[in-house]
């Protein structure tokens, strides 16, 4: 099993002349939890197929908290055979072992559900901002978003707004959770795939666009909800 | 109670020398249900109180479908003595009669909320289309993410990929909902708020004008889930 | 003549009840060099007509320095017989005096040219931006565009990067010229006369929310050309 | 030299195991003329380097018109004494050779006024639309603008909306030109360049995002400027 930080790393060390696929004989499972754009997973999986090696991509998501409590989710693609035969093994790590499909699957499902976060939570902190703005509660204003259309993950689990949750990073001055410079990673790998399949995304491109604007004003090590502090008066 | 269709007609309705204002006397209760910006909510507040008349804003979501069933939400804004005074009359048309705070926040609840729900739809729609491009099977990208951080309404209960959900526009074509222009009203009624009082709101104000395009390509009159359309090839 | 901050002073000052309307004769000639929106000059212009009184609207560019040394450009709307009349008394304060066509449109031109001019800006401001961060000298980038299509009155005559030109306020501090919140208020009256008129506008919206979020940082009175900033470590 | 498509291509042409570097012998000069990313460019210099080669980064501008009449730019980087060496030859098919810097900086100076370009496209193009709009006439629009601070390549030299120019893509069906899938391409390297070193760049990035949208209308054959026909209704 790996998890690098990027795709550059990940080919290193599967594809290098010291690498994994240089140096594993055929039969050898191999499981890849970095999280890195789709192609380069699809890639490996060219390889291991050539190789008659078995790999499967499986990022994660539930932060540095989940893999302590064991509680993360996985997102497999690959082999829907091996997926099964490795799905006990990822439980020991993970509470949700999720099969997206073929190879790279697993990293698209990660990269689509995190740019579609990116974009809620860019949108409710504009929300929470504009409607404490204008004269409202913000623990009405959310309570109200919550029951209605509005409702979002980053609106009822994680509000940016200081004071509406308890226990989350913006009650602790957005420290720990999921890093603003982690998002901006994601936002880049989901643009960057939309670009290969010509695919629009404006409002994920605006997204990655405000995370880098942020992490140039010195705050990409703040919890990636503070990105509602680009919408107040500081 | 009125129900009318901008600000302009409420001006006139309650302000206009043959209006409600000039003919009524005090002690009047008045319910203004129109979706309008919440300043002109509060400058009519500010003639009732001078007048001795009582006036609540307590725009409506839910549709013409809510509105037929009795099950609307009604956003109320102003004195909250007054809100439980008129909560039972309300709760005849609707299901959930919540209280905002003071006169203008019912329209502030509801051009907030819509405006994060118009985030939430683009950003569903981008993410959608993204996910089968990079080659997702729709259902399976859809239960992923409404397990996880990107779950919202737009996702897990009016889904814009056809054939995901049943019973929703998108499945039937687009037909029938919230129509997309409807959607671009409320976009620009939150775009102008958040002008008013110097709040920058980037997605929304983006969202707004994808709208505004989708529009001006003939296609207001769909379901606002639609706007997938632009992210799709037709 | 008038020359007022906003539409709504304006409409005070022409149509309150101790208003310029109310007390002149008919017959007199009026010109509003006030920046507002085109309707409320169209407005203005049909009251003007129904009182058999003269009325051009003839926003300026230039800025205080123009204004001083008498070389501003007026951009006049209303009846071109009029236009001519008057030609000579607004060339004792400007240079350029423009015919826009019908009432109105001397707006129009001065909000869509600077719609143009805060787009340009800051393409400008990035396009520097990542130019000098890619590795290359400021001026010789300068010096490429604007020999080439990138070319435009941002970059060849009022560069944003501090050093590339002489006398242009990023070589001092940002002090002086043409203030970002003017620019802010022209981008929201261009903004909303695209909503009226049910026109899109991308750029324009985006470029609005930027500036929105560069005057929240509290660098509203600096020179419209420092939205760099934004671009740059600080 | 070489002029080839994408990255890709260029790798394989000169770091393939049958490519230039593997068969040319030392003091070899070479020149690419492809549009390509800045880092590879500097990639081959470094290999160039090592092999004791020359190798000068040479991107064109003017398109097939420039290159048939001998007109091209040529933005060059790499070492200055072998510019001056090979000015006199690359003079014989383009009439500005331009020094930028070192190596990968013709690819930077290439890619960001490219980026300027479709800012100032886009801008243009909704100026135009939205003063048509607001009642103006186009030519006269056009006049004001190319004398005013909203001056632009893109609106004095090759305006988007027809008619108002003679000899140029749209006053003929924006046929011939700068295709607006190659203008999608230059964006795309524009913001991959960005992302590489962390700038942000909001309106180029969204610019990308609407020529990726015209070009899944089907529209990506036409000239550039016809991304105008996003503004209007068709």
């Amino acid at each position: 099993m790996t998890m690098l930080p990027a795709s550059a790393h990940v080919r290193s060390v599967y594809l290098g002349p010291d690498g994994i696929f240089a140096n594993c004989s055929s039969q050898t499972a191999l499981i890849d939890s970095s999280t890195i754009d789709p192609q380069t997973s699809r890639d490996l999986a060219k390889v291991a197929q050539d190789q008659q090696m078995i790999i499967l991509d499986a990022p994660v998501s539930g932060g540095t908290a989940g893999a302590q409590a064991g509680t993360l989710t996985f997102m497999v693609g690959g082999d829907e055979q091996q997926y099964f035969r490795f799905k006990d093994i990822l439980s020991l790590m993970g509470k949700n072992i999720v099969y997206c499909g073929g190879s790279g699957n697993g990293q698209v499902a990660k990269v689509v559900n995190n740019m579609l976060l990116g974009i809620s939570m860019m949108g409710t902190a504009e929300a929470m901002s504009l409607g404490v703005s204008l004269g409202m509660d913000p623990k009405t204003l959310a309570g109200i978003i919550n029951t209605s259309s509005g409702r979002c993950w980053s609106s009822d689990t994680y509000n940016p707004f200081p004071g509406v949750l308890e226990n989350v990073p913006s009650s602790r001055g957005y420290s720990g959770g999921f890093g603003a410079d982690l998002m901006l990673k994601d936002l880049g790998l989901a643009t960057e795939a939309a670009k290969a399949v010509q695919q629009p995304v404006p409002l994920g491109s605006l997204a990655q666009q405000m995370y880098q604007t942020f992490s140039l004003q010195g705050k990409g090590h703040l919890d990636f909800s503070a990105i509602i502090q680009l919408f107040q008066k500081q």
